[in-house]
């Protein structure tokens, strides 16, 4: 099957497996062209994509709107601090108007968890759910999956750790879904402050020691401290997280293996890991930076054929 | 005459009917095209626009962003917090440098009234006021007339009541200019203390009963209510605006006809008028808002036209 | 020799003679093809550019962007406001995150002194400086040359006096590498408080009397009033500087000869020149921002060149 069984991307929970192998397959096609000298396909002109991000975001906009560029789509941005959302506005309101205008899809960043699945019920567009709060973030999901896959030949079957503040992170679990749906082995580890306690009915288990979880995986998703959490609220503070959870070259060369190292980036170097531990062989940080536009344009191109069948 | 008398969009107040029929006959081909599966002409790759917002605005700029990447022009987009505007420069050098830039039309949002015609007496491009102060916002009114005439087959004799805050309103303006021009015939009803003494001047009635009123109209276009105008300095209330003014669906349903229901955007969901009001069948505010774009991709394309020539 | 020397645009200190040659010979193709009905030409479709700026700017990012634009390249901006900058993250990051998404050149405007030299050496891209803090802003001083050769027929031999805050100017310290290499003579006036030290071991002379000044040179580059700066830090208050450094039509009028006003923009009207002065047929203000795009054209052309080799 060489089509997608949803209507849009809402989150990794909704796909299936033959998705994420289309996806993939598609992605190495794009990943193909942005290496050529002529990084652009005429693929979209005829369609119009809105970017709407409710909450402040560098990278998944700039590469999303990479993406879409050069799948040749006509573009429009649009950002909170911009909008009638400020006026008062309902979201769906604000996304009926931009529609209106006759655009095709929508790649949403939202604060609240379902933004994107409530939209998809209510609006005549393709929805792509580009982080929904502390949810689901299903397109890095899928260009860190990719990544793996890339430099270990399959996700099947591997061992990851995810490092870090899961309770928070959006990344966190939609990578769970992505990994499991693989056939990869998932634990998490991090201060249990920082661990949902739902996270073991998921199948994940939880290693709060980091050079046993580092010592088991073949593969760490090191995840960015948020300063603006490492408050009183929650045990511990940056510099004890980094004492018990940080990772550097020490601990990596006492493993007795090389274990790939990730991160959804932006980078506290020093904190989470440090810079010789960003920096090295291990590392496939930038490989991850440019799979996602790849993955990005994937996604876009393979809903967009839904609409122009 | 397939040409417009003007030299600029200046406001509905400069306006021929024989301006606003060609207009609409060249937006009648727009919104053809914006209904293809391939959205855009090629008609103006060689025309740059500079859009000029020297106050927020969403759904205008996005408009005019989308009309103009329809035609294919070349587009930048200039707004007063990234702009040398805050360094103390004045509006003439701001636009005169931008025009330096070979800048062909300047589609312009700025507070002070008159400061669209101003600037088109001391620079060398077309200028389309885009809402100047509380004076003409001159696309708006012409989409709501063109809405109105999809709607109803035409303006002409039709019976239109401006509900709301027309003393601050450059919806409202444009909008008597434009329906009397076009043989309409047109009322405002609202509180006395946000009623303009001009008014009466203009040949428009005031009706302070609203079911008066949406008992003589066929259309009712519904100002949005600016909260932060509504304080103290105003009678009402908007929770006395509301009862005295908001339109509900019992208000319409014990007219004895159907009549037709407008609203500039962004709504107020149950200020002005309820959430059923707004998604009801007599409502057209979303053909509004497509009309919106094809209106101004028929501006920008005739006035273009005058630079080929 | 038809190439540049230089591998990036960091700077006029960079720059031989040969290379300033190359590039108004390519700007004067690009003049060219901006006054031409269709002011685009499809040279660069396949070059990504991304626009970093770390500090505002209005008029340099615009004519970057449209330089760009009229080049058929893919344009991405980033301002620090929205980006990861703010949660510490590093400038090389940051860059490195924007390359690995297939950036082929960056036009960075950064507050540290020397921050695209650093950026040179760290990353795999183009490099173009649109200003590094108080440092240099090499394509203005292009541009500001190219002017005077427009206008006077060459900069060889001219006699050009920079005028005002020249300590904190970047404009002033470029402008005075590129005039001194294509062998004009530059003096700086202004307060000495506003005069660095070092200037003099530039060979350049100080001229403290406006009027001396005026009377020597052929061409008069005014500096912008940085009102900010102008506090108890520094003598003198603005009103101060005005009485002594600013430029009115009496001033010029009785020099017994004309000579050519240059003004980086925004311009204080009052305060470093008076309106007459601004608006006279003396001042070539307008033509360096239509300049400015030719220039950034040309630069943005022959360093792609050096790519597709």
């Amino acid at each position: 099957m060489s089509e997608l069984s949803v209507e849009h991307l809402l989150g990794i929970k909704y796909l299936k497996q033959n998705d994420i192998d289309v996806i993939f397959k598609t992605a190495d096609h794009f990943k193909e062209v942005i290496n050529r000298p002529i990084k652009k396909v005429p693929s979209l002109r005829d369609i119009t994509i809105a970017n709407l991000f409710f909450e402040n975001s560098t990278r998944t906009k700039l590469s999303f709107e990479l993406a879409e560029k050069r799948l040749s789509a006509d573009v429009i941005n649009f950002s909170a601090s911009q909008s009638s959302v400020k006026k008062g506005e309902t979201l769906i309101d604000t996304v009926n108007n931009i529609l209106a205008m006759k655009v095709d899809i929508v790649v949403m960043r939202h604060g609240n968890v379902g933004a994107g699945v409530f939209l998809s019920k209510h609006v005549n567009a393709k929805i792509i759910n580009a982080g929904d709060g502390t949810h689901e973030h299903p397109t890095q999901a899928l260009l860190d999956s990719y990544s793996i896959r890339e430099k270990l030949g399959s996700v099947k079957g591997k061992k990851i750790v995810i490092v870090g503040d899961v309770l928070h992170s959006r990344v966190a679990l939609s990578n769970i879904f992505a990994l499991q749906l693989q056939g990869a082995e998932v634990k998490v580890c991090g201060p249990t402050t920082l661990i949902p306690k739902y996270i073991t009915s998921l199948g994940v288990q939880v290693e709060t020691n980091l050079k046993k979880a580092l010592e088991w995986c073949d593969v760490a998703n090191v995840l960015r401290v948020q300063h603006e959490r490492m408050d009183i609220k929650y045990f511990p503070s940056t510099r004890e997280y980094t004492q018990l959870f940080g990772i550097n070259q020490d601990i990596l060369d006492n493993l007795g293996k090389k274990i790939v190292i990730m991160h959804p980036g932006p980078i506290n170097r020093g904190v989470e890991i440090t810079s010789a531990v960003a920096d090295s062989n291990n590392s496939i940080i930038l490989n991850q930076v440019e799979n996602g536009v790849a993955i990005r344009m994937a996604v876009i191109y393979l809903l967009a054929q839904q609409i122009k069948r």
